[in-house]
């Protein structure tokens, strides 16, 4: 943690997962399982393999070094291979990087960075639906204000929206397994993509550096088709913005004439230095910031698959500074998101309360349908707008104008009135709903590898 | 076509299928539907739904009137649903759009246009990857110059490169087809998306409203929950960046000092006013502007996932612009696309020429790698080098200088050198990529539905 | 008005500035100025410069034709070209376009319509701050709760609010201003820029060139230099956003809750199709909307910056959708904004009681300021915080607990804590602030030429 | 330096302007004025001026302590005045921070880092405007290939080329200068931005802190406000856009087939592992990439201006990541611009022969130019367009058909049809254009302050 963005719109694992000596270290593992798959293919001694995996170890070398090496050479693997060569015993010192390209190593290196990534991701995900799946169970009949436009619409209940956020976290879990699978991937290609490097064992050697690794082997290298990278970073995005519209319900629920939901505050998260009385949503506005910080890193990666020939001029370094970024940002909206979730206090009184504060107005939808099978849907219309309007101008509850009209009342009795009014008696299919959201997260769950 | 945009950067079928015609079609289809779905669940009278249907045709209605009445109310759904309602027969009027929110018809309309515009995509895409792989095939040992950060590297086949595209192409197939079916759903929640307007009948009129349309019932009314929509439109833009990549490798390849391929223009395309020399890539940059306007829209759909409550305050709203123009533009990436590989003129002998203008430096890590075995990595890598360098200086043949290399000769006849310098016995597992690539386009054109 | 977006997310006259009619005809002013540039200069005969004016007129042409034409050529002079040389007697005939290249037309064309759209822009910008300005001055004293974090803060007045609106808005017409007068250039530079193809007269025409059209010679062509361009886009960008600053308000204060203004809307805009109580707040919402849209075209112009060498391939075309696109949804913006604060109800006493919902805890720091002189900053702290925290628990109003306090009765008679209370008397420099705005406000529009 | 993006895309001294520490001085450097400035204004007691401004020094505060406490807080002010207060003696221990909001520190000090960081990239582009001019004069009669849609137009100069450069550069010069006068503002509004926590004496603190920091004070505090941060990064984004235009010529000149030009570079930069012929342009690359990665920037800077209230959230707190990155990414691509235009080799005979590689198809314009004063422009545009395809059919130089023309030796001799195929005698107003550019950057310079 050494500035601001790094304390707030990240966590502390994904830092290190994509920091400069992790880096290092997946690169380093890609030389060794490089390495290692040669001398199973007897491409290099049989020796090299094991010299070269002995050093291939992070804590061995001058990170900041290396890296300002790379300033001056403009890739990381050219002081790389230089420096672990130094480490390498005579004997092998000539099979270092054998037949590879740097790219090999830099892609190789980032998929593993982005395999971990995504797992984190995905845990993140489980731990925020886990709350949400909470909430939708404990709140299945807590009715609120449904909100349209930011305007009172019809009654739901609080279970119905932490459901409406356990359905699209599923669907997020799913996409980055999905995403996982697609980009769990070897590079390796040689100078030019076509492994001439390795004469007739190019095939052979992918494969057993594919086992060596525990990635799959592409049809062919994939130098300059990014596609697959411009997925994984459009699918954080996608992420990203499914949290912040989590913590953006949440903040918008914590407004002071609202006041339906608050996130308690360990360590008086959300105090202001000059008034007291504040409760701020802290975390749901680091949320949105990081949402739009990885939203960013997307363009980047879509402009990057427009790659020149067989190297990119310019797309494919800037995915060096890109996708760790993806990484990082949506990780931070993941981690606070869940811990607003987690550390919701639900206000079900004020949501109650804030359900009347039209004077019954958010219920004429239900009035109006109790109505038309009686009057026909024109006439129920006509006579539940001209009671709201007076309601609004009089001040008075629409319920009392409507018990008071004559015309209502000749076909319905007090009791069907009042019914139209309960919020709890309007709910349509909010519990199926409810259900089938912890379903399909359960589901999804379990599916986890 | 009434302005530049519409000729350059889409189609006539996709601009069709996004027609402000079109949305109000596929609207109306979603109200025909709805109707008839509801009068098989006896919601409504059973002549309610045949009697809707009926009108629902986009030619009964005054297109332009309906938006310009739109501009006042803010919204499609209001003045088409009284439009709809005056066409409809006195018996039926009452029972139109019954139950459902304005969400519901242009989010459903939407759906219907999205499965249609991926459809003809795919179809783009197809038509591109057949062109793509007859040049694979064709071209599988014509030899070329493999170019990394815009330098001469290795040689590869111009083969290998249309595999590249290929496969890419595939992949793009498939992923359009995943997003078809997850998108492909109606959407039905009423006002706050709970279907209490419905009664106990929402999820049955769900049910046969999928039915009638041939779409899927989601988990939940997707109202706020728009992870889907930015799925689409991220999907898109990567089929975009794609396609720019395969156009901005036909754009350097046709540059005057390169000229290895040139774009055949039927009707003069790419001549100039001023300038009769010109043979212009006109294509290839109008592929690269379409890439680039619908990158635009990703970001566009990313933020409208941040949706207030059960409806949403600007972000939906611009998603009426925004999927449209995601679709136009990838429509127009993607023909263009075609029209570039499809009338692709390759000029192998200038390939092969070209390959020759170091003056035999593009074969170095061929000569490399055969003297290596003999010499060692690192001698080799010296020897070469220094050959490599006088050979600059004094503007030689790389061949000529190595042939008369003693140390080299001690090791290596004339035939063994020659060969270090046959770019086509340096090409790795080339043919292999390429069987791969025709493989699997082969094998995901016939997975299509 | 064909399709929704032109109903929602523009005006009339914007549309037509960048139709596609108004292009055509801006490419032909540009031909037309520059035969008459070029009669005056000598380079073509005296009469071909009036000739050729004389048919310089879009309604000559088969528009639709023209850009189905643009369709294969790729570019709209080709077929431009054509089309106006078959319209100019055959004397004059040879001298169409003389010394132009397509770039030329194009550019100064768009640089004409640019120049109206900024117009009109400031048109519109200056209508905003006239109704911003009203606001300022009627509600200089109309309290209401500041909001920091969606949280009550300290009372500000709702002209306080407004004045921030204004001087905002005031901003960005010097902004545009600005903008306008750097982009109203020629553009002539011929086949590769260097006007070659006029001889020794180059700079002559040009001169004569810009007299004619009313606009400035730049230093050089600029075919590949859109430095200029990408301003002009990011301006837009940044007043679309301004306008969605102050929408973006209104509808927070239009919330159910909140209530404290609303847009009145003339023709029933914002009503529900099956809510009667529903005021929505359509226009922020659109508004919102158009910054979207607005923001997405951002990019595409930075990214036009990497041009090509003397022409660009793919960024300069995809300007010709975006540069119209950024004016269009940017006025839409502006428009809807200038129709939110025209018409704005503000509810003062709703903002009055909105500041007591806390139960006088929005004036805690003012309580706390009236004591610290009294008992030090850090123990006034401690005594208004424990004060809140206890109002909370005993949901008492905190004037009641301070009064009762005999530590703070030490110190302060009940007129000093009763006017803690007083948000009127806590608005620091309210005023001036106010005033400053509309001042500068007033300025921007004096030197508006 | 400890990851790869430090390494690439930013400079050493800009890092360090946007440094975690930097930022802790530039907060603390707000305090310590803040406090003089009420000392002097009499607000706080003469000796907390200096007390404060004693220990307002990062060096004595924990970095990494304060950015972790701020992962809990949300907000380095919190963490920040609480370690401050204790560093004060207790005398003036009351005093920290008086009447100000923690976004006055944060905003202000931004603000002095934002006024930093444009003054290194003004000198970083005068550095680029120097090593710009030098070539512009040196080239100023170096022909080459003008190139439009990466096709031969017409001859140009490579002075010529280096001019636009130059004369952008000066533009982003003056750009900066406007943007750094418009930002250096004081933030200073307290809790709600009316300055009430100052009492009547919020005025005169502000402009004596303005006095102290030397920055201007604004009309009103612009806490959310933000059009003028988003000028900023706007700004920024577009310098880094004209950075890529210079970078990408260069990639494109350096090209295998084109070698005009290559950047040189010390310390074997651009070298490969594994090719050893390879020169590769590292350093336009990584501009390329840093302006991909700047641009990312300006859109969330644009949201961030879609501010709730009188305190944003989410926008602004995005801004603490978006504002340095927009420094940063912008810095590396300046610099890594200057050092490919300082070490740039050119090669005037390459340019030359390109020029010939056609043919003498690139002098078409030129001899259809000569030839249309004889027989008109359209006979002429036939004659040279024929001719040109016979020549290419043929295989023959172009100036060889059109002397075998008797039409053509009807009107021109041969001096005169030799004077058509010398490109120095076709550049039109090359040499006045770069006069232009020379001096305009010149007195760009002269008007720095």
């Amino acid at each position: 943690v050494i500035d601001l963005p790094d304390a707030l719109f990240t966590t502390t694992q994904m830092a290190e997962t994509f920091s400069g000596e992790a880096r290092l270290q997946r690169m380093l593992d890609f030389e060794a399982a490089l390495a290692r798959a040669e001398s199973r293919a007897g491409v290099i001694p049989d020796v090299a393999g094991a010299d070269i995996t002995e050093v291939c170890r992070a804590e061995l070398f001058d990170v900041p070094a290396l890296y300002r090496e790379a300033t001056v050479s403009g890739t990381p693997l050219i002081p790389l291979v230089r420096m672990l060569t130094e480490l390498v015993p005579d004997r092998s010192r000539g099979f270092v990087h054998w037949g590879a390209t740097s790219q090999d190593a830099i892609d190789t290196g980032m998929v593993l960075q982005v395999r971990d990534g995504l797992g984190r991701l995905i845990e993140g995900l489980v731990a925020v639906g886990e709350a949400c799946a909470l909430l939708a169970e404990r709140h299945r009949d807590t009715a609120m204000p449904g909100r349209t436009w930011l305007q009172h619409a019809l009654p739901v209940t609080f279970g119905l929206k932490a459901a409406h956020w356990l359905a699209m976290t599923s669907r997020r879990i799913r996409a980055l397994q999905q995403v996982r699978s697609d980009i769990s991937l070897v590079q390796l290609g040689g100078g030019a993509g076509t492994l001439a490097s390795l004469g007739g064992d190019g095939t052979r050697v992918t494969e057993l550096l594919g086992e060596e690794m525990g990635l799959a082997v592409p049809e062919l290298p994939w130098h300059t088709d990014r596609d697959r990278i411009a997925e994984v970073v459009a699918s954080l995005g996608i992420v990203a913005g499914s949290m912040a519209k989590i913590a953006g319900d949440v903040a918008l629920l914590m407004q002071t004439e609202v006041a339906e939901a608050a996130q308690t505050g360990a360590g008086g998260r959300g105090g202001s230095s000059t008034m007291p009385q504040k409760k701020n949503p802290l975390d749901a506005a680091l949320v949105s910031g990081a949402a739009r910080l990885a939203f960013a890193t997307v363009p980047v990666a879509l402009s990057s698959m427009i790659a020149e020939h067989e190297r990119a001029l310019g797309g494919w370094q800037a995915e060096w500074s890109a996708v760790p970024d993806s990484f990082r940002f949506t990780a931070g909206g993941v981690e606070r998101t869940r811990s607003i979730v987690a550390g919701l206090e639900v206000d079900p009184e004020r949501m109650r309360s804030n359900l009347d504060v039209t004077g019954g107005q958010i219920m004429s939808e239900a009035l109006m349908m109790t109505l038309a099978p009686h009057v026909g849907r024109d006439e129920a219309y006509r006579i539940v707008a001209s009671a709201g309007e007076r309601a609004v101008k009089e001040g008075r509850h629409l319920r009392d104008l409507v018990l008071a009209d004559d015309g209502v009342r000749a076909v319905l009795d007090r009791a069907a009135v009042e019914g139209a009014f309960d919020p709890l008696q309007y709910l349509g299919c909010t519990h199926e709903f409810i259900d089938r959201a912890l379903t399909g997260f359960r589901e999804t769950v379990r599916n986890l590898d």
